[in-house]
């Protein structure tokens, strides 16, 4: 059974590393998140996009390029549909580059949209491959802990390679976010070069704990110790120089008894956790100030996790 | 309020490690446990060893060199009765060498009976650093991920420095362990010396995935995931070559349905964790018919995990 009416999907931000997962974990955001408009089309064959909004330009219209509508087509062509006409339209609602997993955004929204336009034949935990798929399109690398958390909601450790092995974290009740994005762009691929292939295995050990301390906080609502364990000592001190005034911002969140504050992605924009809201306030207060004090723009925002994911409305 | 009459301690066998948590988790076994037997002596001053049984020689009776009079001095000096005179008499009840955690066993002891001696002046939680000192003694690192799942009991995590910071996993209904001792020797400081000090960023990724999947499975008894993740890509390969069989062991394990197979601390024994006990014998015939067929002298058991860690009796 075939939809005919356009239908319109949502598909949050997300802070992927969280400071103790790098490449393993990933939170999914309340707001903001991409919009896409898609319906089926007879005047094509795959799915196309029509229209981008919002992103300076700065997307491919090819629709081989932009990944939500690879992540569509793949989930087309697993329905054996692959000649089927299906129009995209993408409001882009988060900064590009941002460090908030905007392509996997784009790239969970149209493999979502095509799903629900054929029918559902497949379910949300079913169209992960297909969401990567598209996601991979835009920096060629197999990762899956930007689009786990967009799909599924919540905080999320999935393993990046094709069994996609992935488990949903508890969330403590009180938890906040707290994001704060400057002005400036990083680009994924030039973030990922500045990090050294080798660590010491102290190093490892170190932050093997900090994971585990950060996880056993998840499942108990031990924010004291998610305080002792949420730190970084491996990717945060080699990519923070990208990052201006990073050092400053962290230790205004840390002051406003942040649980913890670090790179959201590959940066430039930050996230702190707290444990209840005024902590959130004054930390997007406190983190506002340093941007603005030195001139550059920022923008802050607060959230709680997103159980849902992508959903439809 | 002090006792006069002797005591009897009880420190179980733990291991450590545990495939995914190189020196930061260990847990602590029912049986082997190292018996200690402590009473006030008016012949000494400081704490004395008596008598060690079933060491083949091996251990220190030197008061400055013994895990456990080391441990228990600690204890004594922290009661501000330095002078007090305490004679200790050591039950060795497992192999020394064995991966089995011996020096953390008589380690705990030794400040567990001090303490108990005088009075109970601390906790078991406030005896963790005393007990740290004496296994410190052994090989001069700081290592508590086999004193603190001894002192304390269950699967625990810890952080190797002064904060000694730690918490205890849950235990998954059902969970058994069963591990094979060869009689084969290999020095903890020989067994340190072959590991690299330095991984590969995706090591460290992979096995921080591991890490996540196996901290999870405790707490959601989640067996499946927890077979996924037993997995121990970095330290186990490193180590196998000194310990004859190592390969095929593990193999017959995996056969007999383990949800993981590798080296206790480190080594020669060898552990297996399984959803049941007929699983946990199935792995113990299967391991000890590998040593056998090879000529080599092994014994296996079977164990819980044991939740009360050190206790008298």
């Amino acid at each position: 059974m075939l939809m005919k009416a356009g239908i319109k999907v949502f598909a949050p931000a997300t802070i992927a590393n969280l400071a103790v997962g790098y490449d393993i974990i990933g939170l999914a955001l309340e707001s903001p998140g991409d919009e896409v408009i898609a319906r089926k089309s007879d005047q094509y064959k795959g799915v196309h996009i029509t229209q981008i909004f919002n992103d300076g330009g700065k997307l491919p219209m090819d629709p081989l390029k932009n990944t939500a509508s690879v992540a569509g087509q793949a989930v087309l062509d697993a329905c054996n549909a692959s000649d089927m006409g299906i129009e995209i339209e993408i409001h882009k609602k988060m900064p590009i580059g941002s460090g908030l997993g905007s392509s996997a955004a784009s790239a969970v929204s149209g493999a979502f949209a095509v799903n629900d336009i054929m029918g559902k034949p497949f379910s949300k935990e079913e169209l992960l491959p297909y969401a990567v798929k598209g996601e991979q399109s835009a920096d060629k690398a197999y990762h899956a802990d930007n689009v786990a958390p967009c799909l599924l909601g919540g905080i999320i450790f999935v393993k990046n390679d094709e069994t996609l092995l992935h488990r949903r974290l508890p969330t403590p009740k009180g938890l906040y976010i707290t994001l704060v994005h400057p002005d400036v762009e990083i680009l994924t691929k030039n973030a990922r070069d500045v990090i050294k292939t080798n660590i010491t295995l102290d190093q490892h050990i170190n932050q093997s704990f900090n994971l585990a301390g950060f996880i056993y906080s998840l499942f108990t609502s031990d924010f004291t110790l998610m305080r002792q364990c949420l730190q970084d000592h491996i990717i945060e001190p080699q990519r923070a120089f990208m990052i201006p005034k990073f050092r400053e911002v962290k230790e205004a969140a840390m002051n406003q008894n942040a649980l913890g504050c670090s790179i959201s992605g590959a940066g430039p924009s930050i996230f702190a956790l707290s444990e209840n809201s005024l902590d959130a306030e004054n930390i997007a207060f406190a983190m506002r100030e340093v941007f603005s004090n030195s001139k550059i723009k920022a923008t802050t925002l607060i959230s709680k996790v997103n159980p849902e994911g992508a959903y439809k409305y």
